[in-house]
């Protein structure tokens, strides 16, 4: 079974349990709450957008490893629900607090209703994946319903500590290198970290096999941060300034821009001088890329893959499962480059 | 014991619980997401504004009934303090939505920091809350665990519900009387029939006594809402437009104003030609009882009012809390007044 056959199985399966879950909304509201989540969810059409759901890469990513811990993958649809809920969850909010008008090409919730209304839906999908979880208890054990609850509310802890960072950050004219990595392990790393021990918590392996799809997960997601930083700044439309999706004129605190700022040389001193034009990105980038930035974020990216692909070997998965896992893995990691 | 006595043995306590729950928050956080929740709770000064908490009504009401339904109320003070962090929660994200700038005479978290980080506030209060309840698996029992966080999502779908339907209802000029139940079921009773229900639960009464401690606070709730549309217009502050605390003013949807629109006469009028001016206060609120909705509106808070005191009797409780919860209810019902 290659990615694309457990992708063919799974993906429809994990699309049928998000859509029942958020269909409990219906038993509990009378106006129209329902409508803005299921429209956030992809599966209404706007206008002349039609419906765009997301990738469901983190579901997957659950329901893969549940298989390569030698468990059976449906038993996790109700954390794999979970984990997506709370990932659509934290993307409603986001993009409240990142002013942010549009999401895979539509008008995101708040633009599309209002603030409160979005805020408001927001809590409504947080409280939908935990009550996905909440399951597990008649299908797994009550033991592991609780593991899982306890595992996912951590998470969020995790989540809420780095955007809360990451919102700090925006108002700090200078950083030093080392604030990137809690603001990263919590915005990014902690909900994949999470995907990938849900697998072998619901499989019920031991703890070693646990730590290692745990840190699997962990890796790989400070790898696709790493990656994803570069290609803000190097990547094709970055460079031409395209929709503004260079980090140059965002001015995020990106790896290479705090690479940059800590040597403290002519990026830096171009960088203090306040906002970056979409004519100057090359030359601005270039600036970076001599001073090392590029290389330096690379060789990050690097490292944290071959930990990510070494840890998901040290987990000894089923091997159809666990092969599909690493072209997933390098699917994430080659994304927009 | 009368409620004075419950109330200083156990707010302390409770008090302590919040204290440690919220605190949690340290270990996943390298930031000061902290001193938000801290400030938010009334544990820390502003200016000149001292620590203000508020009044710990719902966690006493849980550890109250979990007395009166025969139960040790210190088992119940892991859902105690998940309740009150709740209702803090939805605190921090209402202000937002309703533009509050004020809270207990300090300033709102948003007006504070700013939005961004109060919504991001907000959903780590609200992870803390579950956290919290977590706890009960070892202290009851797993499988009273997994009930308490089943209805304490279930009735946080409740409240998203009632706040969406308060939000939407802002803009609409006209809207039936019925409209207003199916927004106070969820944005004020849900939380408290939770509170009632919750004591029986962890004391591990049967369904009957369950059914009779939930029914107590969702009719109190109702008694507690319509008393306050009541007093939101019909108040001392109401009336003299102190602070402009009179829903006359806010044009907020309460019962006797959706009264007095149902009956379509001069108050109705008047409603529709727009604002209502701080000097026309006693007049329109004149008008408004002349039509009957303050008859009506009080015909209502006693009906549930009674109802919320059956439902107690009907509990059996245990004499001496019973008789502390029929004070609460006293109390909570003479607000404002």
């Amino acid at each position: 079974m290659t990615l694309e056959n457990y992708a063919n199985v799974m993906l429809p399966v994990i699309e049928e349990e998000l859509f029942k879950t958020v269909g409990w909304m219906k038993n509990y509201d009378s106006g129209d709450l329902y409508d803005l989540l299921a429209f956030h969810m992809g599966w209404s059409a706007y206008n002349d957008s039609p419906a765009t759901k997301g990738k469901r890469i983190r579901p997957l990513m659950v329901t893969l490893c549940t298989a390569a811990a030698g468990g059976e993958w449906r038993n996790a649809l109700p954390v794999a629900a979970g984990v997506e809920l709370i990932h659509n969850f934290s993307l409603i909010h986001d993009d409240i607090e990142d002013n942010s008008p549009l999401r895979r090409g539509r008008p995101t919730l708040w633009k599309k209703w209002n603030i409160p209304l979005a805020i408001n839906a927001g809590d409504a999908m947080f409280t939908l994946a935990h009550l996905a979880v909440l399951q597990l208890e008649n299908i797994v054990s009550k033991t592991i319903a609780l593991q899982a609850i306890q595992l996912l509310h951590e998470t969020c802890l995790r989540l809420t500590s780095g955007q809360h960072l990451d919102i700090t950050y925006e108002n700090r004219d200078f950083l030093e290198l080392e604030a990137y990595w809690p603001m990263v392990q919590g915005k990014t790393a902690a909900l994949l970290a999470a995907c990938t021990e849900l697998g072998p918590l619901i499989a019920d392996s031991d703890q070693g096999t646990r730590a290692a799809f745990r840190e699997f997960g962990y890796a790989l997601g400070l790898a696709f941060q790493a990656l994803d930083d570069l290609l803000g700044i190097w990547g094709d439309s970055a460079l031409t300034g395209k929709s503004a999706e260079s980090d140059l004129i965002t001015r995020k605190k990106s790896l290479p821009i705090l690479y940059g700022l800590s040597v403290n040389g002519k990026f830096a001193s171009r960088w203090r001088q306040g906002s970056i034009s979409t004519t100057e990105l090359r030359e601005v980038a270039g600036l970076l890329e001599g001073e090392g930035a590029r290389e330096y974020t690379q060789k990050i990216a690097d490292q944290y893959t071959t930990r990510a692909l070494n840890m998901l070997s040290a987990a000894h998965p089923e091997p159809k499962a666990g092969s599909a896992l690493q072209e997933l893995a390098h699917q994430l990691l080659k994304r927009r480059s």
